[in-house]
């Protein structure tokens, strides 16, 4: 079966896009990513996509950086694929920063990706991830110690990315260039500099390879795809036995009871899934380990009332009668006015509002201009919502928050002293967050960052209240 | 937590035994077995089980051999254990069998513990197989390529065997022997000449704590206890799925339909792991590779009316209008009469009969004793119940098949010659075969080996009868 037919098969069997989808290509003219756009355009009739392509230009290289984007464009400017492209200082910008090189490229690539994505209109990301980074990846969740939801590996879709090339070897890939009479660029950034990472490529893969199992890549994919699916069952199980058996207690979102004599009725797998998901929700990701979850079932097991355990991230596991709860204390935020009490951060919805301890409210909503309009002020902004990501976040400060001002970058807690923000306050100052990013875009009631700032270019509009409620 | 609380919540926990049980100690005298009996013993009242010992003589070093088995006689002497052993010459008998001394010696080890369990009245054996051990089985599974079911590892129960260890790792236990007084003897049945095994163990594993994840033992066993409660689940609603889609297809049990329609609306999961169901139903356990069971699934997302594809041990599966069916060509045997259809194996079991193709049939039946049971002949004999393995099992002869006598033994090739049975009838002479050790038992109708001889010390008969039918 050739290349194109067994792409053809995966995406059509992983349902990657609806028929007039927009696909981005994120191309950065080394092999893997050369192979996808090279397919995707020979085959975009067939799978009724649209195809450009993007190139993030992160001068890490100097003038082989400069080169790579070049070559990419050439590429598309013969074929007439829509090119589009953007630069950044990475080297200077993570060091302002205090970010690792690759941790900062990789964020601002995808930020620069979806705010293309958003620009084209709910476009699609294609990554060139194959069968060879799946492997790595599995091999990784497995020595780290993981469940079946790791042994899932990289997933064809997540969100608005998609992979198709993970049924696909990078030999493949190397093969299919050298076929097409494509001359991909060295792909400086696969040469990554995660340490496990690279051991895992350049050592244990080829040991395994050569003494256990030849085709250790294959098997490895393949347990990836059938964990995936498992995983998929398993979690609409969980989900369904959540909607039976887990109440609100009362208490907001912070809190759910179970009535155990239900509870112990489910099989172990799903026990063990609800309580990592209930955990989950109240602590928005919080992990258990397998012991945390054992000592769990254990207490429920025991079922003595008034026995309790504490877990990761503030949360506790607790029996009172029939039922286990389980819950997560809720912060003490110093203000003036003596602690209150809240949630380690809450996400913003376009269209809708969120509210914060005291009763003060941050609201989003979008709008395709600003005309009608009025008085923006310091509770009131508006952004570039192509540079907000593609979920926003409000929470509180922490340790090492950085802000980004036209002239650089700075600790958010200096920002504070210089606008003389009170101690005792800064700790209840309402923070909008760029969930893709992490970058701070504005300081509710205070400042505007840069991150989002609207320019000429901008096409839709996030407007952001503040509105500080009874203080 | 000490050892011992820790044993007696994973036995809890894991139901090993009712209250009452016999427990037979499988007991090498090495550190871990020497343990695993040493803490039993001493929680034999918490636990409400009665612990024996046993122990396998195997003669492979000689001096050493006797010596182990000395040496856990006197433990067991000094506690007033219970104590039973055999001994047995595999590197005379291994050569004889053309096997290999570790598949005799595990062969000859198990035949003498099931039959011990059978003479102790249905009484369970434990093994200290231990987390090392575990995590060993896990990763070489993972290696060779493996869904789920194979990260479930070693199980701690398995038909009349229990794990109590495998919560433990072989440091805790040697350091439980050190800390206990006990010296245990050097255990040379854990040396396996496994290759892989052996390499896993003494070259990977150290390379993976060192470099990767130093408790990647405990993560492994972690995977396996999770894996195993998933795969129960997926196990179950698996069936559950096998009672409302699978119906015979009247050809007999080598054939079942599925209706499309119905099969297309499971998950994808349930979808892949019923394929793998019946086709190990219809063919007594045959694995299909993940590339097989993606071809079935295109076979019937393609549904085109009288497509078809074979898969391995002559299984085939076919799309027919709304149904596609899952079948195994059923063996041609060749008889004087011409070829007639049969089926690899059946199982029989005691009070019942196995209709073989022609209609001549099999019966097997308990017996405390012989008076009452006339008219012993070739078509009717008896056998001691602790010789005949967990399972009896009716079949036809394979390539390499031999069978035992008071004066060695022969290959059955040799014996249908000897015994001047005709070439073309040799092919439908049912064997009646030990499921345990795979030893034939009866040549029906011809000749009862040694295998499973009655003797002055028997407690149970097994009754076999053969009725040529028609014939």
């Amino acid at each position: 079966m050739t290349l194109e037919k067994r792409l053809t098969e995966y995406w059509q069997s992983n349902s990657l896009t609806e028929p007039g989808s927009t696909v981005i290509v994120a191309c950065s003219g080394g092999p893997d990513s050369l192979a996808l756009l090279d397919i995707l355009w020979s085959l975009k009739e067939k799978l009724a996509i649209k195809v450009v392509a993007a190139h993030f230009e992160h001068g890490i290289r100097g003038q082989a950086s400069k080169d790579d984007e070049s070559f990419v464009k050439n590429y598309c400017l013969e074929r007439e694929i829509s090119f589009y492209s953007e630069s950044a200082n990475i080297p200077e910008l993570s060091r302002a920063r205090g970010e690792s090189l690759e941790t900062c490229a990789r964020q601002m690539r995808y930020a620069f990706l979806n705010r293309l994505a958003v620009e084209l209109g709910g476009a699609l990301i294609a990554t060139a991830h194959h069968g060879d980074d799946q492997a790595e990846t599995v091999l990784m969740h497995l020595l780290r110690g993981t469940g079946l939801n790791g042994l899932t590996g990289i997933l064809p879709k997540r969100g608005n990315i998609i992979r198709p090339l993970l049924d696909f070897t990078k030999a493949e890939l190397v093969e299919y260039c050298h076929h097409q009479g494509l001359s991909p660029r060295h792909d400086a950034t696969n040469e990554e500099t995660d340490c496990t990472r690279n051991r895992l490529r350049l050592q244990l893969l080829p040991l395994l390879k050569k003494e256990y199992n030849k085709n250790i890549t294959r098997s490895l994919c393949n347990l990836a795809e059938t964990a995936s699916a498992e995983e998929e069952l398993l979690h609409e199980l969980t989900i369904k036995a959540e909607e039976r058996l887990c109440q609100l207690d009362g208490r907001g979102e912070n809190s759910y009871k179970i009535k155990i004599s239900d509870f112990i009725k489910e099989p172990l797998a799903i026990r063990r899934r609800l309580i990592q998901q209930m955990v989950s929700k109240i602590s928005h990701g919080t992990a258990l380990s397998f012991q945390h979850i054992e000592a769990v079932l254990e207490l429920i097991d025991r079922n003595a009332t008034g026995s309790s355990l504490n877990l990761p991230d503030r949360c506790t596991a607790k029996i009172s009668y029939d039922f286990f709860y389980l819950s997560k204390k809720t912060e003490k935020i110093l203000t003036s006015h003596g602690t209150i009490e809240g949630t380690p951060y809450k996400i913003l919805k376009l269209g809708s509002s969120v509210v914060l301890p005291y009763g003060d409210t941050i609201s989003a909503y979008a709008a395709d201009s600003l005309e009608g309009e009025k008085s923006f002020s310091k509770n009131k902004i508006y952004c570039d919502a192509a540079k907000c990501g593609t979920e926003l976040i409000v929470r509180y400060r922490h340790d090492g928050d950085r802000i980004r001002f036209e002239n650089g970058n700075k600790k958010l807690k200096d920002f504070f002293v210089d606008a003389k923000v009170e101690r005792s306050s800064r700790d209840r100052v309402p923070l909008v967050v760029n969930s893709c990013t992490g970058d701070i875009i504005w300081v509710a009631g205070l400042r505007q960052t840069t991150v989002a700032l609207a320019d000429k270019d901008t096409k839709q509009y996030i407007i952001l209240s503040y509105d500080k409620g009874e203080e």
